[in-house]
């Protein structure tokens, strides 16, 4: 039992629960989150412009810190097995990916038992 | 150390909160999610009533694609065992449980570590 | 991969974001939460007061059904390895320690894996 989850911008949300929809996966939850990608600064394009490698790292830090968190969603989805981390995952991403930064990232995490408050089932059946 | 992540109805979260701490568990974390659950349609009644698997096909389809997301709390509960785990989680299905689609869905996570901010403590004793 | 999820004040996250940016940190999460901690009552303090077991028993309970959730800041920030979880750890704490309850709390997480929706990388090369 796994938990996949899947940070993606807030324009894709509908796109992204129709097309988990339409390959066999309706459960799941979205929240807002505020998020902030990882930077890289190019040091070689700084080279090639004559900024000296202080001056990057004083740029690079300057953009981290003043880096704004940009509004998010996150969307949760419970599946049983790899099959399904796998056709999850690849659906998010056929979805969501542009070609940009903050296209969005997606986490699997390790789920041990679940239960359906409806019935009180527990684990598989409770997905 | 296990992570409990309950899914309830909003108008659930106070009674919750307050069975939890009548079990001795005071420490909860509560946020608000959209949520969808899994929808399954009944073939067989579908066919008593002459819907051809197509056109049966179809609306499950249509359901899933147009079905909206449902205003709903998240609470996530941090324990030591699996004896709390069981206290938790019963706990939770006894005040949610109303016998309708919706009650909620509860997950058990792994938890590696905890640390408490203002003392510093570790594992155990920050929980 | 490891996910570091802190539970902080809310007018602490420029501050701890600006600091894990100072330790090579970038990429997080940030989403509101609702929070209680575990209260514990000192029965000791109450039993040179002259209170009797029952009655202090009366007010936890009377203090934990009513307290109050406090608005609070969940951040998650995904690392690679055991050396960056105690860097982001210590960092938290080091910002957000000021000696009072509601400081904080801090939960390591495992994560299975990763995947960057931009180039559709998997594992260590997504985080």
């Amino acid at each position: 039992m796994k938990e996949i989850i899947a940070i993606i911008r807030m324009n894709k949300v509908n796109a992204t629960k129709k097309a988990l929809a339409d390959v066999g996966v309706c459960g799941l939850h979205a929240m807002k989150v505020m998020g902030r990608g990882k930077m890289k600064v190019d040091f070689s394009v700084l080279d090639q412009m004559g900024v000296t490698e202080e001056i990057g790292g004083m740029l690079a830090d300057g953009l981290a810190a003043g880096s704004r968190l940009i509004p998010k969603r996150m969307l949760t989805i419970l599946v049983q097995d790899d099959e399904d981390v796998k056709k999850v995952v690849d659906t998010i991403i056929n979805v969501n990916r542009e070609g940009n930064k903050g296209d969005g990232k997606i986490f699997v995490a390790p789920v041990l038992d679940a239960a359906r408050v409806r019935t009180g089932e527990r684990g598989r059946e409770a997905i």
